[in-house]
């Protein structure tokens, strides 16, 4: 006999909502060190985190937080698991996914997207690659920024394309180089790829920037995508803005891509979106990304997790981003007391990228003798996955409690004390 | 204040499982038409199922059920959900999957995989596609069952290769002519398609076809790409049997793909299986696959789910063969009873494939009456869906209620008898 349930408010049995845990309810996101459950972590953090190091190191790796999601975000996936029913969706996914999206972008980021041009997608990357698919032909340059996350470049080779590298500065609050920008621009090019705010270095373009970049997309007739799936991780004084939103020339050239894994913790869950300006765009994404053969899609709890997150968790959001601005603060100022260690404070993502070169260590280096002696995995700047401009820098994901991110910085400080 | 639930065993608040309602405990799977929830079915059922066609329709269109998934499959989505983390996994599938697939095959199907060579996939259709782009070259042909489902042709069109037609009988009972497939192989072809039990006919492939098929592969040196999500559904005294089974030889030649959408209802959940033969081919698809950048994967909760099913439900799985075992009798002999229709039994898969010729109508022309006059919706047996000898045929899913069916067979004599 398997136990059921009866609620204590209404006290009917079998007839109400699964139970929340008391130190999850809504009122309480305190993202202490009490929320980390690290035995569950490693058994399901992969991508170099909890699941893959050995055991006693601190892994501050792939950029996924340490905590659970959001009560809400459990509740609707057993809301929607409670009646058993996991058929086909619709090939460009559930209208209450769409209308969501749209309805976050119309209030958070000024830009109004049709629930209609609006695709539900296997996760932001799978955005990113069908939308080179559908606009790339082999042979056709597509800019990237220099540094940045490998995924646009993976993408654009992999359709025969040719990833053009746009060096950016280092530090977050410098300029771009409009010149040097303008004269990456041939014959071949098709599209700029934006990633704002920009991973690895924790960049927020300013409004006069993304201005500038649509002038320069438009003067060249270019596509632009911008890879919005670090928006809500933003540092004030900084502020966001969706490219799309600048002017009915900035929504019509730009394919949006979006994702749930970085602001709400569901990367496994594989739920993303891409936002297109017309019909025509939408159709030619869509005939790109095997959906209506169903050959991939988006899953149906990846659409209910990823739509309560944005009706419901916006609360839970300015919490946690409470907690990662202290986080951010912390990181950057004990890495800029290590010895070798340069650490500009980021505006968004909850990553920092110093630069370690005065440690006359290799990034790859450091991050060996990081994991083996000071128990700590870091990321190295690698070209391959970053770009040439990476090198000489490593990552640290700060989306970790207090606890765990002082244990961390603590360790890679005797360390650097040790060895140099 | 959000309710929360005391478990009526146990009477500690909070820390049990989710309840499960009374009518879906493990000793009850009758299959009757209370199980099925049309008012969910009409939210949540695509591919031109209950969400898609006009109120008052009866869609025996898709290949998927009408009842929902087995509740271990429900407990078991809770049971993950309940701790909050879906951080990124492993890129080839949790170990937890891969070891019950392993276990499935090995205990149900005779044929021993490595766990470590069985990778979780987005779909089989993703597995088949994956396959397809990893052993493919432009201009390489492949030879596919006619008819049969789109999605061979589809994957083998896409990466650039031709699919070669091999007639097979519309009878389930008929013999593969082995005659004509001998001159079906050139120098280019690479690969033989396998869907047993075959969509749309139902023919199951007895161990003597499978035999012959593994020894033209091998004169030939063709891959063998075995598709066997229908392997649950056969119906006695037929036998699945998987290719891989059978000999070393076998076991080499095939890449197996598996999915949970057919047995378990799981289509939305969106996960599958590929299983290869050793490192060198699992490495083959794994780069195709796109998981490794995470553009592509099998999310957790699918696998979650998968697991939970073949692990906990077979005895659930084993009470659904029989309720569609009544259904088959059922659809067949009213069907043969229609004017102008011909039916035979399949052997596994829960459709019907009738010839319709005799009814002087085109499928499109029959499906179009029966939708507006029968209110019944059923699937054309267009070539582009099934291939060139699907033509005179309607594809008919018997995967419902005793009821739901009745109704459907009924008003489909009905009309049937009006206008013939």
């Amino acid at each position: 006999m398997r136990p059921f349930f009866v609620c204590l408010s209404c006290r009917r049995i079998q007839a109400c909502m699964p139970y929340l845990p008391m130190h999850q309810m809504k009122t309480n996101f305190h993202f202490t060190g009490e929320d980390v459950n690290l035995s569950v972590l490693k058994h399901r953090a992969y991508n170099l985190r909890w699941a893959m190091v050995p055991e006693g190191v601190i892994p501050l790796t792939a950029a996924d937080p340490d905590f659970p999601c959001a009560p809400q975000i459990r509740e609707a996936i057993m809301r929607f698991t409670d009646s058993g029913y996991f058929c086909y969706g619709p090939p460009e996914g559930y209208a209450f996914f769409r209308e969501s999206v749209a309805r976050f972008f119309s209030e958070k980021r000024k830009v109004n997207y049709s629930p209609g041009c609006i695709m539900a997608v296997d996760s932001a990357a799978a955005g990113i690659f069908m939308t080179c698919q559908a606009y790339l032909q082999s042979g056709d340059e597509a800019i990237v920024f220099d540094p940045i996350d490998f995924l646009f470049r993976h993408s654009i080779e992999a359709v025969g394309g040719k990833a053009i590298p746009f060096p950016v500065p280092m530090d977050p609050k410098g300029d771009l180089d409009f010149e040097l920008l303008e004269k990456l621009a041939g014959p071949k090019t098709r599209m700029i790829c934006v990633c704002n705010p920009l991973n690895p270095t924790g960049k927020v373009l300013n409004k006069n920037e993304l201005k500038s970049l649509v002038e320069f997309a438009t003067k060249h007739n270019l596509l632009i995508l911008s890879d919005e799936i670090w928006s809500d991780i933003v540092f004030e004084p900084a502020v966001f803005t969706s490219i799309a939103s600048l002017s009915e020339e900035s929504f019509k050239r730009t394919i949006t891509i979006t994702g749930f894994s970085k602001s709400y913790g569901l990367a496994g869950l594989r739920a993303g979106a891409v936002l297109t300006p017309d019909e025509d765009s939408f159709s030619r994404i869509m005939t790109a990304s095997g959906h209506q053969s169903t050959v991939h899609g988006c899953n149906s709890l990846g659409q209910v997790a990823a739509t309560a997150a944005l009706d419901e968790c916006q609360e839970w959001l300015s919490a946690f981003l409470s907690h990662l601005s202290l986080m951010r603060n912390k990181a950057v100022s004990e890495l800029n007391a290590m010895p070798g260690i340069s650490c500009p404070a980021p505006d968004g993502c909850y990553l920092v990228f110093p630069d370690i070169r005065a440690t006359g260590l290799s990034p790859a280096q450091l991050q060996e003798n990081l994991l083996n002696q000071a128990k700590v995995a870091i990321v190295p700047g690698l070209p391959r996955w970053f770009g040439d401009k990476a090198d000489g820098h490593i990552r640290i994901c700060f989306a970790t409690s207090d606890e765990i991110l002082s244990e961390a910085l603590h360790r890679m400080k005797n360390h650097l004390n040790t060895i140099l």
